[in-house]
């Protein structure tokens, strides 16, 4: 591993994720990318008796399907990075625990996806293990319930709300032993907190926007590289709100995002048209995680995309400090995903 | 860094703590480590309105030690690791918006001292930074309030009950250039998730005791190393109740504990005779930090002891988990801190 400039490091034995998995509920069902994930869920309830039983759940499906699309058997799997929104992040622990492999937790709110494939991915690098698990998973019932209201009151929202996706996503990072197809993760740039005083717990969107457009502008000052390097570049869940304000944010910093596709993955889950309820669109850690490890993944395998940098962004949003009057701090981590070949 | 058996890593580069820092609160500042803390608050609130601010403070206030402690600049960091008990882990968050790093979050509940260190290890070890910050912090009141009973409902307590530490320990990490005096930081040995049913949130010592024996077990087994090649073996709070259970299943493992001085930092912290409110002793995430941070790094500076294995234990308890009739899934990572010279 190599450190460029100050948030960047270069992964120099480019680990290759080896099979991932994405496992959605009921809603992304019905979305554009229905057909890239692994299992929808029928039911938001999938059997369970609580809302975060059902969470637990579709991560473990998670996890499973991983190791099944990776061919391992779980005993050769070395170490499981994990986290969720849950207080405690209890979804990862418990699927942790029915996993049995060494377990590091993180937490980074929706960044959660892009922050345990970058500790993965270090872990592989660096020689700490031929395989690790990064692995993340949200859902709307428990989302909306921890930091707004029981989605069960029916209350109404403003038009920046977005929506928390019901899904959980996994990678498999493997050792490059020169055999792998790729993708390959060739670099992470790790955010700072950024926060503009926005207090709105309904307005995710605007308050992460300026840590995904930091994280992007450290991404190509440590690296050197411009945003026509990729083919595409996606956002974890500013969705229509924050979208807008990160290019413009990244406009004056002087990036030429126009180079590049620059999407976004709470646009790129729903369709907004026909799935009103979803508001200003997709959020929660399970939407970049099921985008990227589910949609992009498999565009990268037919050869659609080359190289893709995922800005996953996090709200810290809690309850009690918002309730104490204190705005919401925010983070983005970005992980470059290449397909084989050398890098430019 | 180097994969030894399946769960513990080799820092090959010994990177060295180069500066470390405890900052605690009165109750703490009464105890028999008193004199090695490096600040001691003489009130729980701190000046502050709430005591998730006072709890911030704490940490904020760490961060500022360990920086002049190691003679710093702030620029000079490279990243942050860091996190707390608190939901959404806001008082690291909140510390690293101050800070300006770029910022790891984690959650490991009390194991969260050592699986930050280790984190930072691995960056500097493999070359992500010359110089990595991990640290944790937890106060009594915002600790027991969001697991348990407000402190000032005054309930009472059975006699397993631990008390929550009022504490934040931060150490930085520095790459090892052979101009440190160490300490340095030799292996990690990751644990995994174990879960013996427990149900009780005032048995934290016995629901951990099985995670703190399985990580040593490993450690031990991975290594290749007897428990004497440590002048101390210190868990993370198993206090009163949890050390014996712990020492009883490692008895059951045959590891040869006798060869070491076993304690745990929950004990070291109160003295139980005088500070009778700390029932089975100390715990929380300051309490291993504290510890380890401020009294058992001055031991091993003044060459009383110069190897020393930190197991840091974990209580994945979650209320709302609890509520719903779940056990606490429990968890331990160890760190090996040795003084100058080389391995054995």
């Amino acid at each position: 591993m190599k450190q460029l400039g100050k948030q960047t490091w270069q992964f120099t034995s480019r680990p290759a994720i080896i099979g991932a998995s994405a496992v959605v509920g009921p809603e992304e069902g019905e979305g554009p990318l229905a057909s890239d994930f692994d299992f929808v869920y029928d039911s938001l309830k999938m059997d369970e008796s609580t809302w975060e039983k059902a969470e637990r759940r579709l991560f473990e499906k998670a996890v499973r399907l991983a190791l099944i699309n990776s061919g391992l058997k779980q005993e050769q799997l070395g170490f499981f990075v994990g986290g969720d929104l849950m207080n405690q992040i209890i979804s990862a622990s418990f699927a942790a625990k029915k996993l049995g492999t060494p377990y590091l937790g993180v937490f980074g709110a929706c960044s959660t996806s892009m922050e345990s494939l970058t500790i993965a991915s270090m872990i592989v690098d660096s020689g700490g293990a031929k395989y690790a698990l990064a692995g993340t998973a949200s859902h709307n019932c428990t989302v909306e319930k921890q930091f707004r209201y029981p989605t069960e009151y029916g209350s109404q929202k403003p038009p920046t709300a977005q929506y928390t996706v019901t899904g959980s996503g996994c990678a498999i990072v493997g050792k490059n032993d020169g055999t792998q197809t790729g993708p390959f993760i060739t670099y992470a740039t790790i955010g700072k907190i950024m926060d503009f005083d926005i207090k709105d717990p309904f307005n995710m969107g605007s308050a992460m926007a300026p840590a995904a457009a930091d994280t992007i502008t450290a991404h190509f000052r440590d690296t050197g590289l411009s945003p026509g390097y990729y083919d595409m570049i996606v956002t974890g869940d500013l969705a229509s709100v924050g979208l807008p304000i990160a290019q413009e944010l990244l406009a004056k910093e002087g990036i030429p995002m126009e180079q590049t596709e620059f999407t976004d993955c709470g646009l790129l889950i729903y369709d907004r048209e026909t799935q009103k309820y979803v508001i200003a669109g997709g959020s929660g850690c399970g939407c970049s995680a099921t985008v990227t490890y589910g949609h992009i993944l498999k565009r990268m395998k037919k050869g659609q995309l080359k190289r893709v940098l995922v800005v996953a962004t996090g709200a810290l949003l809690s309850p009690l400090t918002y309730q104490q009057g204190e705005s919401i701090p925010c983070i983005a981590h970005a992980v470059a995903l290449e397909s084989g070949g050398e890098q430019a």
